[in-house]
C-alpha cells in the first residue's frame, strides 16, 4: 500500500511529537512524506532516541526540551506510554501556545482525558486520540510511514470540545491514512478492552503458562510452537512499559471484560469434560464467520498463515 | 522456501493417503513433488473430494473405496479428524497387507493409538505421526507441497514397534522437508496441550466472548480488530471438527493445562485490580525472550505484523 502524493500546502504549521518510538515515529515518518506540516518538531526523553530521531531525520528540529518542542506548535501530539501521560502534561503546560491542539495516541482515553486536563490551561484544546495500529516492535527504527493506512484512529474530544479543532485534528490523522471515528473515553476503553487489552493479556499469559509449566521443557514450548502458540507470542513480545500503564489506566473495563472471557472459558471447560462435542462444534464454527468479516473490510490479510514466509 | 530435489529411486513402493484435507493434499504434492513413491493412491470420503482431488491431479489414483486404496499399499497415513480415525481403521483393517505401516497425522496422539490398535491386526506396523504445521484453512485446495519443511513430525511408535518399520517413516517425513522426533503419545498429548490446543480453545473463546458482548457490537469489534483481536481470529478459523474431536480426545491434559491458564489468568487480573505494575512489568518482559528464541530457531518469521501486507 502506497501514501497519496504530498500536499501542494501543509495542513499544520508546527507539528510536535513528544515520545519518537513507534507510533511517534510513524506519526512523522508519515507527516514528512506526505509534507503534511510547515515545520516538524520531535522529543524524546530519552537522549539515545533522540540522536536516533536525528540520525534518522526524522523531524526538521529535534527538541533539547519538552518546552523547545511545544513553543509555537499548532499541533501537538504526546506519544509517551499512558501512565507518563500526566508527567508530560505538566512539563510542557507553560509552554504550550493558548489555541494549540493538544492530543495523544495512547490506548486508553478516560485516565488520558483526565491526565490532560489536570495540567493544561483552559485555552488548550485537549482532544485525546488512539489510531489502532502498530507492530509488536518498538522504538524510532520501528516506524513507518503507511502504518496508519485504513487503520481506524479514534478520537475521544472531551463535552463541549471546539469543533473546528476536533475537524483540524481530523484532517491530519485522514492526511495520514487513517478513517476517523468519534466516540466518548468511556466507550473507547470498554471497546478497546476487547479488542485489544484483554487479547493481549490472554496473550501475555498463556506465554507464561507455557514457560512455568514443569512436565513440558521450554525447548519443547519452542520447537513445537507452530502448532497455534507462536501467533501469541508476537503480542506478548509488545512494549512492556506500554502496556503495564494501559492495565493500570483501564482496569475497569478491562476487570469486566475478562470477567466475561473466564466464564465464557470455564463453560467450554465443562463442555469438555461432558464431551459436548455439539456445543465446541457450534462455537467453532460461528467464530469462523467473524474472520471472514474482518477480511472483508480490509482489516486483515486473506493469505493462509497472515502470509508468514513458510518453512 | 523450495524443496529438495525429487529422488532418483522413491523411498516407498505405494503410499496411501485416506483423507485428502489440507494435510493429506500437502502429504500428496509433497511427495508428488519429491518422486517419493511409486504410486501415490488417494481416497477421501467425500465423493465432492474425490472430484476435486482427481481434478488437481493428486495422486496417480483416486480410489472408489478405502479398500482399493489400501490394497497393496505400503505405507498408509490417515489423515481425518481424530474422531474418525477408529472407523476408518475398522474400514480398512481387512485389507491392509501385512508389514504394511499404518500412520496418521493426528493432533492427538494417546487416543489414535488406541482407536487404530482396536481395529488393525498384529502383522500391520501401528505407528501413529503429528506433523506440527498447518494453516487456518481446510480442504484439498489449501495443502502445499512446502507445508512440513522445517517443521517437526512427533512419531510416537508403540512400546515395542519394528525399528525398521519406524525408520521407514521416518525417512519418509524427513523427505518431505520435516524434522522428526520419537516421543510417547501421552508427552505428546501434554506438550500439544500447551503449544497447540489450548492455543486453540482460548482463541475460539475470546472470539465468543467478543461476538456476545451487549455493550460493544459486533461491527466495533471487526473494525478495531487490530489492535490485537483479529492475531485470534486466524486460528479461531480453523476446521471445526477436527478441533472438536482434539479436545474431546485429549481432555485430561487439556483441562490440565486450562488449569493452569486460569490461574495464572486470575493472578494476573488480581494485579491489575491492586495496581501491581511490577508483577505485570516483569511477566509482559519475560514473554519477549519467549518470542526471541522461536525466531531464532527459525520457528516463526521476525518480520513486523508476521509480514501481514501493510494497510
Amino acid at each position: 500500500m502506497v501514501l497519496d502524493p504530498p500536499l501542494a500546502q501543509p495542513l499544520v504549521g508546527r507539528l510536535a511529537v513528544i515520545g519518537i518510538g513507534l507510533i511517534g515515529s510513524s506519526i512523522l515518518r508519515a507527516a514528512a512524506a506526505r509534507k503534511l506540516a510547515g515545520t516538524l518538531i520531535a522529543y524524546d526523553g530519552d537522549a539515545a532516541v533522540r540522536a536516533r530521531a536525528a540520525t534518522l531525520g526524522l523531524a526538521d528540529l529535534i527538541a533539547a526540551t519538552p518546552a523547545e518542542a511545544v513553543a509555537g506548535a499548532d499541533i501537538v501530539i504526546l506519544c509517551v506510554p499512558v501512565g507518563a501521560m500526566g508527567a508530560v502534561a505538566q512539563a510542557i503546560a507553560p509552554h504550550v501556545a493558548p489555541g494549540a491542539i493538544v492530543s495523544d495516541v495512547g490506548s486508553v482515553k478516560g485516565a488520558v482525558l483526565n491526565a490532560l486536563r489536570a495540567h493544561l490551561p483552559e485555552g488548550v484544546h485537549v482532544i485525546p486520540g488512539h489510531p489502532v495500529a502498530g507492530t509488536e516492535y518498538s522504538g524510532p527504527d520501528a516506524g513507518f510511514a503507511t502504518l496508519f493506512q485504513n487503520r481506524w484512529s479514534i478520537l475521544t474530544p472531551p463535552e463541549g470540545a471546539d469543533a473546528d479543532a476536533v475537524a483540524r485534528l481530523s484532517g491530519l490523522w485522514s492526511a495520514m491514512g487513517a478513517n476517523v471515528e468519534i466516540m466518548t473515553p468511556e466507550h473507547h476503553d470498554l471497546v478497546l478492552a476487547i479488542t485489544s487489552h484483554v487479547p493481549h493479556l490472554i496473550a501475555y499469559n498463556i506465554v507464561g503458562t507455557a514457560a512455568d509449566l514443569e512436565n513440558v521443557t521450554q525447548s519443547e514450548v519452542i520447537k513445537y510452537s507452530a502448532g497455534g502458540f507462536r501467533d501469541f507470542t508476537r503480542i506478548a513480545a509488545s512494549d512492556p512499559t506500554m502496556w503495564r500503564d494501559v492495565f493500570l489506566n483501564n482496569r475497569a473495563a478491562v476487570i469486566e471484560v475478562l470477567g466475561r472471557f473466564t466464564e465464557d472459558l470455564i463453560a467450554l471447560q465443562r463442555a469438555i469434560r461432558w464431551a459436548e462435542g455439539d456445543k465446541l462444534f457450534d462455537l467453532f464454527t460461528r467464530t469462523r464467520a467473524i474472520r471472514r468479516s474482518i477480511i472483508e473490510i480490509g482489516q486483515e490479510t486473506a493469505e493462509p498463515d497472515f502470509g508468514r514466509e513458510r518453512g
